[in-house]
């Protein structure tokens, strides 16, 4: 089953708006066994919307269409659908209904414009929206399926999950495909590749895919098989492998992020975590609180952005800062310590880094960072040099200090 | 000028990984004047590149492809472009010399696997890449321009700004198009549509076209011009009526963060600022620092996700966690004015909210929360109810506090 996917928006042309829509769309659909096999960000114009819709139901049974449906005059999709399908446009009084109460639950006025909302064509099937005012369409013609849903991520996903992917799953026939995913922190591709050469070459002698996917901090490597399940042990094989090769690197597969695996470890290890950050900011203490009830194990934290709040709040020597800097051993170690008892936790974590742009010396480049992880009894440190970018240094941090409390927390 | 883009990758299809330099590929061309017509997302086969590629040169003058470069073996693109053009693979030494230079530089091994990078098309200009190993190359085919990048984003961008966009300017005749965008906060866009309805309606009369772009807690107005430079008075003057409007929601326009804003904010004021973070545990701090300087003004904050920190670090009153709970007019009050003594900052801004997916009672649902700001002589405090999801609760936690320190700090 051959799915392609349009995403409508001179926003997503112009790079004002990414394309998570499609993403998401790709990893659902792909995951129930679907044949993603193009997506096309086309401007929201009716011959665009006309010329990409011929052309594309030539090639894919299912066509998802995102963009376009909302309230406001910009949005042409449900007019072009409609003339496209030779269809016409009447009320919708379930979605009246719907919409109404939508803003009077709110306890915001209904406004004319909204009305619109529920004015649907005769003949397609309406997907409703529990989200937001604009209700997703499934139209049928020659065999083929084509939706239209609106392009606001949450609304698209609600429709998508309660009304487009249960019908499909009836009609599906999942191609054959399986793949999974291996995560690695702190390890470029190239090293990998290169340390993981006969394995590497006996994934591609078992006939499966091995595929590189590189991003800040991180490195995934996805293995798949056109035989579908058969491989399914192959494959855990290969990752084995990979993890008893790499074990400082390999921290999971699949979706997991690495601040879930460590909120599990720390649940599973009943123990409690803070943070005492400098460069991160508050990011590393983000990250954990990302997870849902995370307040089992995340307690708190100090962001001593500054080095009076460094001496104030977690009690750095000002001999220390003065004679070996903020970003060094010595310092990020006493925040670690002192965090850890003025936070009452189990482990706490520290930062401190140059992230750049500025900040920079001789011995010191931007990117030069120092995280500790204090326990009970003991405090482990470690030193990185990352960077030029300033994002990136910060990220790079995040993820390494989530990697050494992930080993720390399993033993090793 | 019509420009293409080609996105190469499963990843890309299957959602592992999104395609974010679509976006800045697209931002930085038509801010060129290019006209972006279509993104097309494939997956790494030979014939896929080929077929894409045959097609899109029909419609596109330049044609920008990404990814497949890299190292590995999964990585094809150079060698399928090789064979499109008919050209074969050469050592390029300076490449050579390049890759060899990066890794030592780096106190990191050469490998063999980063020879292959220097192995390159006879016939294509090489785009020098200085933050990794793969080289971009630049072919010329019956007058058309086709362009072959790595699809790590900042290498890609490296190549983009420091070798293709000064190439590409010379070249380009810019389309007559200019654009502008207005940022709001805290309004939705059916609530901007039926307040704006006259002024929306004199924009199409002038022949301007204006695209509501929504996101999480934001709504960005953009209006533009097909007759370019000719309309921007005309644009600046739509903008002006739409601040006088909704001079609380309009915060500023172009690309400029409302963090970027409200930190010019406080360095014009010469003020400085902390937090005191529940709910948004952190993001808020690390929104202010993801500002280049932030140290300016930014010091510190308390991350109090227990209500035993929020005892001990914020020392707020048992009685009234007791009586009125974590999140509570009474509590977030309490953070902000002892967290800005603590902090010894200008203004402290205090979060408290129920993030979701538990925490919620009868009376407080998911997505209740409380903001308050704390300068020396007062305290501002608001009370919203956002949504049902983590994420969007915390995100629009952190947006209507930086909104609501911008309306503090310009006095209204």
């Amino acid at each position: 089953m051959k799915v392609s996917i349009i995403s409508i928006g001179d926003e997503l042309l112009i790079g004002q708006t990414i394309n998570t829509n499609a993403s998401w769309l790709g990893a659902e659909l792909s995951k129930r066994g679907a044949d993603i096999s193009r997506i096309h960000t086309i401007s929201d114009q009716e011959n665009e919307i006309i010329q990409t819709l011929d052309c594309t139901l030539k090639r894919a049974d299912i066509v998802i269409i995102t963009g376009g449906l909302g309230p406001t005059q910009d949005d042409i999709t449900k007019n072009v659908l409609t003339k496209y399908f030779q269809d016409e446009l009447v009320i919708h009084h379930e979605t009246l209904e719907r919409v109404r109460n939508f803003f009077t639950q709110r306890n915001l006025p209904f406004l004319d414009v909204n009305i619109q909302q529920a004015m649907i064509p005769k003949n397609c099937i309406v997907l409703n929206n529990l989200e937001g005012t604009a209700p997703g369409m499934w139209f049928e013609k020659d065999g083929k399926i084509i939706i239209s849903l609106p392009g606001v991520p949450h609304e698209m996903k609600t429709i998508m999950l309660q009304e487009v992917l249960p019908r499909i799953e009836k009609i599906i026939s999942p191609i054959k495909y399986y793949s999974k995913t291996a995560n690695l922190q702190g390890i470029g591709e190239s090293y990998i590749a290169e340390k993981m050469k006969i394995w590497e070459q006996s994934i591609r002698e078992n006939n499966l895919e091995l595929a590189y996917l590189p991003s800040t901090g991180l490195v995934r490597l996805r293995i798949s098989s056109k035989k579908g399940n058969e491989d399914v042990e192959r494959i855990e094989n290969f990752f084995h492998e990979l993890q008893q090769a790499l074990p400082n690197n390999f921290y999971g597969v699949g979706d997991e992020t690495l601040a879930q695996i460590v909120g599990k470890l720390l649940i599973k290890n009943k123990c409690t975590v803070g943070t005492a950050e400098s460069c991160t900011a508050g990011d590393l203490a983000a990250e954990f609180v990302s997870i849902p009830n995370a307040s089992t194990y995340f307690k708190g934290g100090i962001i001593s952005y500054s080095n009076e709040l460094k001496q104030q709040l977690l009690h750095v020597n000002k001999n220390n800062l003065e004679t070996y800097g903020a970003v060094s051993e010595q310092v990020v170690t006493e925040m670690a310590v002192n965090g850890r008892n003025i936070l009452s936790v189990d482990y706490c974590i520290a930062t401190s880094g140059i992230a750049g742009p500025t900040g920079n010396t001789t011995s010191k480049p931007i990117g030069t960072t120092w995280i500790a992880i204090a326990s009970k009894d003991k405090v482990i440190t470690k030193k990185f040099v990352f960077e030029q970018n300033r994002q990136r240094n910060i990220r790079r941090t995040v993820l390494s200090a989530l990697n050494m409390i992930r080993l720390i927390l399993v033993g090793s």
